[in-house]
């Protein structure tokens, strides 16, 4: 099992590799960061953007949070940490695309559909429900088209949902729209389902299909 | 520059490699993840803890955000992601190590130290400027020891004290410090320079050292 | 400038990556190898088959040599480096398949385009002289088509041309035609051009055309 | 099991990833190679030096057949493949390192000490057999050694002795024996032990040792 230990085997591993022979590279990241897209994943250790995309460094500005939830814009106080992030993507690097990334198995969507730790205390399950309450209305809307919420259909509509709701609380924020509105920015949804290691992409209408390479 | 396309491009990648190759890895994968550790690094496009520590899927249970912060525990209401996922990953997944990864060259970090969006509204630097708030206690002490905030040891120093900030308010959360306590969890710090690629470990009395290659 | 100490510096690389976290792999890669393809290439330090067809350990059997070049079957003494590895890859290890991989700027073709080393003595270009000499045939049937025999088209039909050699020799050996009357054997050629990063796969009849992405 | 099309998918991979993201490197090879490292090793599949050594495209230049050979000197006639990549290498390539690389459970070894395909056609083993001949030397000097040949000790000595043979044999080549007595060239040897994913290296008295870590 990795542990710390394994982390700085390969960090070793990167400093003779990736960092010595992507001088070029590093030297320019050196001076800033210019990531054009942000992602905002799941805490899960299957569902690493780096991996799923086989991405370089400087490439993603990333957020990772339990169930890739985004808070609806807020005007008071207390610690806004992925509105934060998304103040900084948007108005500071400027990036031109917002990437929300599910996935299959999420225990944070589970936990909401299931209402799993509604009357928990903090630290047994308190915060991850009050986190998860921000899918509500997604889980509403599942409700009203499964009448088992255990089955796979129900969890998989759910994944798509919270990836939909995400989406429209980033809408929430003004800057947001007003960068969408004025074309500089594009928002994004898909969905990394882990029975099949398919990725699907959100269309217009809020479906899901799956990613097609790019013709030549 | 990288954009949505180049992401999907990689996930092919991904599809015909990692998910098709490592067959074995990926049916354990899918009836549940079990990482060893949690990672807590900033959302820095160059700062991604799966190259920098070169891991694999399922490996790191990981939370980014701007500066790499845990907010304290609180047990008022609000969104609180980043304690829902030290909730998740410390009494759901039993992690037996969380790492605070900082870096150089961190974007909120500076932000912090020069005060830059103190007076700025939301959606023009309000939001990070109420999330590097957290990190008020770390400039004191920075500021006790550096005359120029401005300087390269100024920052130094605030990137590994908001590390150590992070490590403390960890350790406001009780279910942490029971874990901690029972000898279940390990908490560790470390700041990735981006300037010299150099991966520096946090002490048991605070200071940072470059990591060492296991002893065979 | 990549030495010795660069490769050993790999090999810490591969020891902590690779073969730590391929253990089942490697457990059966130790009992034996049963690769599927033996892949014939040359020995041009920029195309590496591992690297070109992005394989793991245990998938390729291959041999390198300048131009990618097999001698016909012979009967008579001397050291047949090929024809033993071709042996050893049909009759022991009995692979399914045959690649013949050129490239593009193969200084072994251009030299038997022009004679470079024709009267060169061992030690000056003798060796590759003598070797090259497997390319008479080819080179006139170039020389047919292509009156400037030190343009780009020459030089491209040269590296085809050279393809087709090593397969119509592979096809002297008795051993090799039996497998494949039997189907139990295919010959392919392709060509990695190294101007625009295209493999160029023969079809029926020596013609070469793109690699296409499988369909899905 | 991996076919041709694995390669051509591995292809499409290296298209999207090392070709593209690589463009300056690229960009250089496309005008000609200049590797300073040639290294000669066997056909077998598990031992691909760009993974073991883990490099980049253009970093070795590569010789590959059964048990990794180098055939003496000879001024005689016939197809003298791997002279002819001895020769291109460090008469024309000028490279400063020759690495000849044995490993662990190499069956040309095997047939050799055992005499395996000692009275077999052409097409039945005739071919590895005369090849492996060039081993005969080596037999003798295990054989001295070891009374049982078919020991672990014995196999393991001959895959030595195979690299000692190989360097032996390089040096018969008076421009080889020229650039090394110029201080232009250094030979070495390695064997890559399967069996315990180790590599040991040549020292100065033709023992082998573990590859140490660089010293930082």
């Amino acid at each position: 099992m990795t542990d710390f230990a394994d982390l700085v085997d390969g960090y070793q591993r990167f400093r003779t590799s990736d960092w010595r022979r992507q001088h070029d590279r590093w030297e320019k990241l050196k001076v800033g960061q210019e990531p054009r897209v942000m992602v905002i994943a799941c805490s899960d250790s299957r569902v690493e953007p780096a991996q799923i995309f086989d991405t370089l460094p400087g490439e993603m500005f990333v957020v990772r949070n339990v169930a890739n939830l985004v808070p609806p814009f807020e005007t008071g106080g207390g610690y806004h940490g992925v509105s934060a992030a998304v103040e900084f993507a948007v108005t500071q690097l400027k990036v031109g695309e917002i990437v929300v990334l599910g996935h299959g198995q999420c225990g944070g969507c589970k936990a909401a559909l299931a209402g799993t730790f509604d009357k928990a205390e903090r630290g047994q399950g308190g915060f991850i429900s009050d986190w998860v309450h921000l899918l509500d209305g997604a889980r509403e809307s599942v409700a009203k088209d499964h009448a088992d919420l255990k089955s796979e259909e129900a969890r998989e509509a759910m994944e798509q949902a919270a990836v939909r709701t995400s989406i429209e609380n980033l809408r929430t924020f003004p800057f947001v729209r007003d960068a969408e509105a004025a074309g500089d920015l594009e928002i994004r949804g898909a969905v990394f389902a882990i029975d099949d290691g398919i990725l699907r992409v959100m269309d217009e209408d809020g479906g899901f299909t799956p990613a097609q390479p790019r013709a030549d």
